[in-house]
């Protein structure tokens, strides 16, 4: 079934977005009395049914509600974004599929790319969270630098880094039921400044297993390790 | 530090590939006393110093070897390729730096595709091997009918599939030092016929977490998961 999105509902709107209406009518060809439904992004899907089927505002009632099951964690990835940004989409899309409450993108001083399109990450998680049928949409926030980002909350906090001292595995370092908060390096990975930094922080440094990771591949290794600790 | 493949060395093939040879002497210009790092894709490093850096067959000898440590596990997916195929592509160089031993491509009842090229396959796999720094390459067996298919062997045979009787995790089901292997279904998901030969033959039926995947992200959850059985 095909899900669509309005975030507005709980403020009062009975009117899908442009770009949802067009596709609703247009492409689907839904006509008055259909029932439709909907996600908020807030964790809620609506049912709704058609009551003016106008590609460019089409409007319904809403018939009924059901909760996203909630989850006692909530993951949170702050992502070094890739020079080659289809990899860090890609990440995206992915972690939204598996499951992840919110994701941020930091600066670092290795970092080959300084700007992220929000719009476009926004559209591209929208997207996911419809296809995987889901409610919930995570929070993106946009580029800051690693050290200001550096004081966020969180119940664990964790840096993807290997060295020597050989740190514990994320699967064996998370403990189930908690905020988790991890950072993931650029393809320069991060400076011992930032190490430093991030263990004066509070941060505890975690290893995601034996291979050499991509920057998207430990991001997405590092939320799925979540996950799964936590089922 | 760059890492070449020769999948030959151990027949006594001294000289580098024509495309490894090319990079190596155009782009890297590497010169003769040079040493450089080979895997031979079946678990083996070399270190190999260039006697004749020439273009097309760039010769070496070796003055070392390491084996990439052995793992007491091996993990073989079944994948129904994605109509569009950049989504498979994507799963087998992200697999391949996450660690997989096998992977193979069955065609099922509601496949939308038929056919993969074997050659791009393989050269994805290659790359990611030596992006990821490691030496050993997964094998890749071409499409096959999944009815065909089934009789492979495994310690532990799984299919990811998800119904009314609510199957169990693979994170529980699958016991840590075994060999895998797991179905994973086309975008219109296993017939009921299709899960009814798996199930006679042996196959377990697993869930992969409460999300519903696509199938390459399934696919990649279900080698994370059992790679995290391991570790």
């Amino acid at each position: 079934m095909h899900l669509f999105y309005q975030p507005l509902i709980p403020a009062g709107t009975f009117v899908l977005p442009a770009d949802e209406s067009r596709h609703a009518v247009k492409v689907l060809r839904v006509t008055e009395g259909d029932v439709i439904e909907i996600a908020d992004g807030a964790g809620t899907f609506y049912q709704a049914r058609i009551t003016h089927p106008d590609s460019g505002n089409c409007g319904f009632v809403v018939i009924g509600s059901k909760s996203q099951l909630a989850k006692n964690y909530r993951i949170h990835i702050a992502i070094a974004p890739t020079k080659n940004i289809d990899r860090t989409e890609w990440f995206v899309e992915k972690a939204v599929e598996l499951g992840i409450d919110e994701i941020s993108f930091i600066e670092c001083k290795t970092s080959e790319r300084k700007s992220v399109n929000m719009e476009r990450m926004e559209k591209l998680a929208i997207s996911a969270m419809k296809q995987s049928q889901q409610a919930s949409l995570p929070i993106l926030n946009p580029m800051s630098k690693l050290k200001t980002f550096l004081s966020h909350r969180a119940s664990q906090k964790f840096i993807a880094f290997v060295d020597n001292e050989n740190p514990i595995h994320l699967k064996s370092g998370a403990k189930p039921g908690n905020h988790y908060l991890i950072l993931i390096g650029p393809e320069g990975d991060f400076s011992s400044t930032e190490l430093q930094d991030s263990l004066d922080a509070g941060y505890q440094k975690v290893s995601l297993g034996p291979s050499r990771l991509r920057t998207e591949t430990a991001a997405l290794a590092a939320c799925l390790t979540l996950n799964l600790v936590n089922q």
